[in-house]
């Protein structure tokens, strides 16, 4: 099995970097980007060069290093100033996914009850965000542990977007579930929706599929249903950006229809995220943002504009698919199933992951 | 109102030829296409460069007349193999749409009981031809004029793949609708799907709903979803490629799923069609066939590589809308509800049509 390269890895050096895999370019070719400056890493998430929720925030976790490089040798109030400065910025690179948001806190939290000159204190952030990577890595391996459970032989299985290593650490989240039921030899068939407006299910997920070998199909996403109609699926799998206390789950626009189709063809439909992806903060997804993106994105996609000039487009990024239409939660500490705040709460309390 | 130019049609002259607007290329250039030979009809209907049912047939009756062109002069035998041939070869152009093959019987059947020589047989060819689209022409206006009583003020309306005057003699099925209660001052809005993997929806529906100035915003097709549940849409409306006698429709990819949405956020389905898509050979929707079409389209979709190398990709240009889930159909000869063969058959009987 190939292994699919790292979506996002810390070089170091004198300053050190972020080095991405540059996913707008992908499949076409797999190249890597260098952000030397907080810009650039805001630029990345900003433009989805780096994507998928668990990945943003590993991804503004390094961030934070690469921005306060230029003040590691100065006085610790100054570093102080720039973690909370460089923080601040990379939290409105984009609003949904709460990953980002977790992981800032985290490493704003580093040296909040510390005395260190600011070079040990800038270590301490770069060993943060190489823990909260290495976590994530972990959970990824748990979340398809649990969810191959839920996998028979030969099951055909729909998925939305890109949810495998490069919207991770490694290995994904709904991704890590068909990976870990392809590794036990169950002989699946994953139906890939192409996701538009990114496309990030045709030029990501299916490519990736292909990496692991595993068996797939390319629909387009008004496909799912006919897909559904003719018993080709038996599960749905998707992952989140967000996930209220109730269990409503954000997620790449077009999950919500899916989930109100798998409903009509008695379909079970998960959702896949690590514990990082909950926001307790909310009671259900009515609370969520959702991100408006550029109308180019849906007019002018792929090098040609396929629509007429001037036309009105609504373009939000994501939806929100309530609790009662998903079967289950699949989390690195167990699934959650039925999905309501208890037995959320009571799952995520768990000390053991498998 | 500016008028969208017709989609086929005939230039007389010595030989005459079929003129179509090439909507390959739309929005980006308005431009015709001559076909000269049948196989160049062929083509255009294969390569949806005329596309829509009502359009395809139109074009198709044509088609007979362009074909047979080289034999006018010649002995009434030779002319009758010759329609004969050409109406089987453009038989074999598209599966799905009835209208193909209707309008191939209706030519063929011209001249069956006669005795003409064949230079004013081919006249009667394309008379007939020029009645197929004069009717066509008329239901669709018919269409509008029944379908827009449903329509109130400041409703929302979703509509899938293209259905106006590019699809059919002019003014459209499901957009005659829309254009009829635009001309009625209801103030209506307009959601259309882009309707992949070919686009119509962005290429063809915002633009001619464009040149009608009727309010509208483009979506991409995995929005529709979202934008029922937030309240935006009060119908959906769409068209037909064929219905079978118990009102199972046929439709671009996508309308299935879009039928199964309705239902769930309780908002009223119509299929809007002349009577010609009814084809009462087939009992319901399993006999009609789906025609496949090749992966590219999904793949280089834009004119850029979207895909991972030889990827497997599954691209049916049709699926089948159950009758439960269609709230009406929309005819020219009135608005069938609820839909089931007896009322079908009682309506499309009836003589008059407003």
């Amino acid at each position: 099995m190939a292994h699919v390269p790292l979506s996002a890895a810390w070089i170091d050096g004198s300053p050190g970097f972020l080095r991405l895999i540059d996913q707008t370019l992908l499949p076409n070719r797999l190249e890597y980007r260098d952000c030397k400056t907080v810009e650039d890493v805001w630029e990345a998430i900003r433009s989805l060069r780096v994507r998928g929720a668990p990945a943003i925030g590993i991804a503004a976790a390094y961030g934070v290093v690469v921005g306060v490089q230029s003040v590691r040798n100065g006085s610790t109030s100054a570093f102080a100033a720039k973690v909370a400065e460089v923080a601040a910025y990379l939290r409105t690179s984009r609003p949904t996914a709460v990953n980002l948001f977790w992981a800032l806190d985290r490493m704003e939290a580093v040296g909040r009850s510390q005395t260190q000159a600011a070079g040990e204190w800038c270590q301490a952030l770069l060993n943060e965000a190489h823990a909260i990577r290495a976590e994530d890595a972990e959970m990824c391996h748990a979340i398809g542990r649990f969810g191959a459970d839920l996998i028979g032989m030969g099951d055909g299985v729909l998925t939305h977007c890109n949810t495998g290593g490069l919207a991770t650490a490694e290995y994904g989240t709904a991704l890590a579930v068909l990976f870990t039921a392809h590794d036990q030899g169950k002989n699946i068939h994953v139906f890939a929706d192409e996701t538009r407006p990114l496309l990030q299910g045709a030029r990501l997920t299916a490519w990736e599929l292909a990496q692991h070998g595993v068996k797939a199909t390319l629909i387009c996403d008004n496909m799912a249903a006919q897909v559904m109609k003719e018993g080709k699926v038996q599960h749905v799998i998707v992952g989140a950006d967000r996930i209220a206390a109730n269990g409503d789950a954000a997620n790449k626009i077009g999950t919500y229809g899916l989930a109100v189709l798998a409903k009509h063809h008695g379909i079970p439909f998960y959702v896949a995220a690590p514990s990082t992806t909950f926001d307790f903060n909310l009671a259900d997804g009515s609370g969520i943002p959702i991100e408006q993106r550029n109308s180019r994105e849906i007019t002018h996609g792929f090098g040609s504009c396929t629509a007429p000039e001037g036309v009105v487009v609504y373009n939000p990024a994501f939806d929100v698919t309530p609790a009662e239409l998903t079967s289950a939660l699949i989390t690195e500490k167990g699934v959650i199933r039925p999905v309501n705040e208890g037995n959320i709460r009571r799952v995520l309390r768990r000390e053991d992951s498998r």
